[in-house]
């Protein structure tokens, strides 16, 4: 089935910051962060949602507080980005839609960013925020953790990192279009490289160079979960576009996890671009994956 | 009294968006509108209030729907941005939190902008918007214009073109900062040249000439309501920043109100900045703004 109409907002708005970028090679970091958080634009308010903004453990986050959502569920949100651009305030909506089929409430996450703060800054904010929910009295297995591309990454890494320090994981982990492969080793980078309109080579290690600092290695498994043991990991849920070239980080990350006996699904819409659920409530395939994603999460 | 701590937030984000126009005198379109889209990070997320994505009359709107409001009670804000940059979204968290103080619902107006759609497509926009509402059943006498800088310019000339189409005026008209005077004529350009971090003769040029077409008159008073009869105009709030360029817009206008008998207030706010509104949640002396704003809307 080809893409609807509608889902061709995605795509537009990725060559308008692909012309741009390749028009002005040098565009500085601001700009790009501008131009980046328009990614806003392809989701409609989801309706029925309320929001916050607070500082939960020094880091800036805002509230998606849905209607009738369950007060002990939460979902932790890390936006996309490559860890350099995209805000809570560019997911706010996306986050929005998805808490809001899920019946929780969400945060979502504005984590420090590359290049003035490198890995791992990112997982000590996630971190940090995850403990200050415990201490709130959030339990373990009613939060999830969930994001898109880089923020999807954070997702997966973010409960390593937890792990690591002893504490109890979440319920779920829910990743969108993530970018895990910091070697940039993906066969669909080169074969999807003529249908994503944003995603190339040349981002991705532009993005990796400025998120790993001097000496980090990009098979740290806290920086590449491709590289992690997933034993004991929470149930998974992962999706990607159909002609994404981070389509097989995604299914890389779905073999690994089923290899380590993990209950992981992925889910590939055909036809879609990097980060599709950037077109919630505006585009019927994208609805019709939230309606997945929710079903799955409230089993 | 000196300005409080927070309300720096604002200075802070007009002095980046100057040094980066200084910076790059060439910036082309997009970027500045990008930028201008941050106009949103100086408010908070106002809690309790609810949105919804919607197209009016083929105009795209954000409702801002606050807890508790009165349905029948509707404010149709215009955001500012000198008819060129700003949207709904830049402007939907402060729209939210006026509503959410006067206890009405809200609708944010992303009306067309120049200069591919030069003066009067805003009127237009905003005429058509008003026109569906009334035939959605909403009473003049319950729906207000706001808005804030060209914004508030529209929420004015907005009224003087109902009342050339013989609709039925609107119970109120609010200007936060208006820009009015589309011939620079006003002391305080000069005189608060120092002080404003944003706003300069050189802007309201450029803004004027993209927004006033080939043989449009700066003094037609749709373009510029400094030039109009305001004779039977409903009740009108204006404020505006102390060190603001343009103060005497806002003092000029309250001036030619009172003078034809208009129920005219003015609130100048020491030490604010243009549309200091855009605070809301965030500094104190602009919470006791929105306070005096939705006390005099009650009346």
């Amino acid at each position: 089935m080809s893409p609807s109409r509608e889902s061709d907002s995605l795509r537009a708005l990725y060559q308008g910051w692909t012309d741009r970028m390749v028009a002005d090679p040098a565009m500085d970091l601001p700009t790009m962060r501008d131009m980046f958080d328009q990614w806003h634009s392809t989701a409609s308010e989801p309706e029925d949602v309320r929001y916050k903004t607070e500082t939960v453990a020094g880091v800036p986050v805002i509230w998606a507080l849905p209607d009738g959502a369950d007060e002990a569920k939460l979902m932790i949100y890390t936006h996309g980005g490559g860890f350099a651009v995209g805000s809570a305030d560019s997911h706010r909506k996306m986050a929005g839609h998805t808490a809001k089929a899920c019946g929780a409430n969400a945060i979502v996450v504005d984590y420090r960013r590359a290049p003035e703060d490198p890995f791992p800054a990112q997982l000590e904010d996630s971190l940090a925020v995850y403990k200050e929910l415990l201490d709130r009295g959030y339990k373990a297995e009613n939060m999830s953790t969930i994001g898109d591309s880089a923020g999807g990454n954070l997702a997966v890494a973010s409960v390593l990192k937890f792990r690591e320090e002893g504490l109890p994981l979440p319920g779920c982990v829910i990743a969108y279009s993530p970018w895990l492969d910091m070697e940039h080793k993906g066969k669909t980078l080169d074969t999807n490289a003529d249908t994503d309109a944003l995603v190339s080579r040349a981002i991705l290690e532009g993005m990796a160079g400025m998120f790993l600092p001097e000496g980090a290695s990009p098979s740290d498994p806290l920086a590449n979960p491709l590289y992690a043991d997933l034993t004991g990991f929470p149930r998974l849920y992962i999706n990607v576009g159909g002609v994404e070239t981070l389509r097989d980080n995604g299914e890389r990350l779905h073999a690994l996890a089923t290899a380590a006996g993990v209950d992981s699904t992925l889910s590939i819409v055909d036809g879609m671009q990097h980060v599709f659920p950037s077109m919630s409530g505006t585009a019927p395939e994208v609805d019709e994956e939230i309606q997945r994603v929710a079903t799955w999460y409230k089993k």
